[in-house]
């Protein structure tokens, strides 16, 4: 049974503010929860009593006892349109990493104010697809917390890490032979560029895309062909959709590659 | 100024009963509106001053008067939580084709069952991309009139026919040679297959994906690997994200193309 208390304080997390100042977010629904629980700490479930005895044992593991509530006080408390079983509030995870080397070492991406909470992640999502494991974020992006933008990641918040960066400042520390690329409207053909297994892949904001400041610092444009090349066409591709046909061309299988060398 | 009767008959489309009753869909914002009225018949245009000065010779041209408003008027009847300039409401297209001999000369997608408005809105502005100029949908897929897709379109709607049909009964009148492709979970991958310039490709229900009265009529099967392949990572992609990864797969300038042959 939920608390009145209980309930103002989940309504509460969904403004940034108060997410920040607990440092926790909020996650529903049995197989995203199911998919985070093994990887961050959980400070509060509620569930259905059928969600509870299946998950009997993993609870008893992470040491959680969960709020037993009814489909109706579930919805008191979701912010989805159709509620699912259960609700979880997650501590934030914090990843500390040396930005320079894991660049260095593996594929990244970077998010310049990307600025819709479901294109973020949505974004995550494919990251987690192509087994890209670092995302640095501008402080303009949307928050990587709100409701939204976890659902969004289907889990892949488990497996993503997320950084909040300065991004001009970031990219004016990388060594200089750092392969950083940029996606823009008007650039070379991604299919007619070099693409390297580690490095920086940046995507821009949906409406101005990349800020000058963060574009000074690309040295390897890249844009994705319409086609054919030149018909008249819609202004652009939604930023997570131009991210996922980037991502699966820097993952192409390399035993079929063609790209120049 | 809009009057009362108005503002009731535009919120009343927001379902999908009454627009088909009228063979009308709604439209918003200055950029999509302005791709769309060169091409659909309007019946109906509020905008504001500014934007009724700025399109003063198209509006003579297509012949509309348009109701003028002030924000807080476009407020009471928009769907968008930041209302633009311009509402319109257009006829719907009648598109009538020849299925097979559409499918023999052009890549085309058929949809089976993709539920979320927004998901086929950015299906349509991927198709519109890529050059894919008509997409078949099962009857039970979402409304292309739903105001979510048409904003999700970004005028894609002008360029891309959508079809509603019987999709296997479709798929059952097509010539056997027909090249028809369909994305599963577990299927030969996407760049290990011969990919051709015309044919049918095939997305499923976000949850199920391909049912099996589709399934049945589809003989090359794809799908999109994830990387490193057969790591651990989220179920699925998004069906809107998979449907570009594909269609940019189709589309790759042959030039530098590394497909088996």
């Amino acid at each position: 049974m939920l608390s009145k208390n209980k309930i103002k304080y989940i309504h509460s997390l969904a403004l940034k503010k108060h997410r920040s100042e607990d440092h926790v977010f909020v996650a529903e629904g049995p197989r995203l929860v199911g998919e985070l629980l093994p990887v961050f700490s959980a400070n509060y479930i509620a569930a259905t009593r059928e969600w509870a005895d299946d998950n009997a044992s993993l609870l008893q593991r992470i040491g959680v006892e969960p709020d037993i509530v009814t489909p109706d006080e579930l919805r008191k408390v979701s912010s989805l349109e159709t509620p699912q079983q259960v609700l979880a509030i997650f501590q934030q995870p914090e990843h500390q990493v040396d930005a320079c080397q894991t660049i260095a070492d593996s594929l990244c991406l970077a998010l310049d104010d990307v600025q819709n909470p479901g294109n973020l992640g949505t974004i995550i999502r494919v990251a987690d697809w192509f087994g890209i494991t670092d995302i640095f974020c501008s402080r303009n992006s949307a928050d990587v917390f709100n409701p939204k933008t976890v659902q969004a990641t289907m889990g892949g918040l488990a497996r993503v890490r997320i950084h909040e960066v300065d991004l001009p400042e970031l990219l004016a520390s990388l060594p200089a032979a750092t392969p950083v690329y940029g996606t823009f409207l008007n650039a070379p053909s991604i299919y007619s560029s070099e693409l390297t297994s580690t490095g920086l892949i940046i995507m821009g904001n949906e409406g101005r895309g990349i800020s000058d400041a963060v574009a000074a610092h690309v040295y390897r444009r890249i844009t994705i062909p319409n086609y054919p090349e030149g018909s008249p066409t819609t202004e652009s591709l939604n930023v997570a959709i131009a991210t996922a046909i980037v991502c699966a061309e820097f993952r192409r299988p390399l035993t079929l590659d063609s790209r120049l060398q």
